[in-house]
């Protein structure tokens, strides 16, 4: 089961990526289409239901043509504090 | 199999964590202990071979005291286009 901690940061990126994805005026299909990744599976991250990992994290990021920073930089280190006491799946 | 791109990127990160971690001169343990993960998961990340989730990236920058994207500052957009043709475990 995830943690609050999880779904908020995945729930953060994801919103993220639908700003950035936005600001370019591509679609989802556009997004999976120029990454290489599935439709569903942008429509997933985008709504916080995956906690994706660095490497897929870049390639939404070269296919967006921005930094990967860009596509991290969703909140401040303090926004979280509350959440961070508890942890699972620690490992993955 | 992992692609070269997945290897490169997984070794910049690595690196860069690496070099936030000794920034605050802390060890590899002390790293471990503040974020909550294995020190052999912390030692795997900085060699480059694991595939890090952005819950287990945050978890990183939380303990450091730093933004998420200063742990994924680790290269301009241009710097993996070369690699940038192969994927493989699109959906992990």
């Amino acid at each position: 089961m995830r943690t609050d901690y999880e779904i908020e940061l995945c729930k953060l990126f994801g919103k993220n990526l639908v700003r950035v994805r936005r600001d370019r005026l591509w679609s989802q299909e556009r997004l999976a289409l120029e990454s290489g990744l599935a439709r569903s599976y942008v429509g997933d991250v985008e709504r916080g239901l995956r906690n994706i990992s660095l490497v897929n994290i870049c390639r939404f990021a070269d296919a967006l043509g921005v930094d990967v920073s860009e596509l991290t930089a969703f909140r401040q280190v303090s926004d979280l504090q509350g959440a961070n006491s508890e942890h699972s799946d620690k490992e993955t």
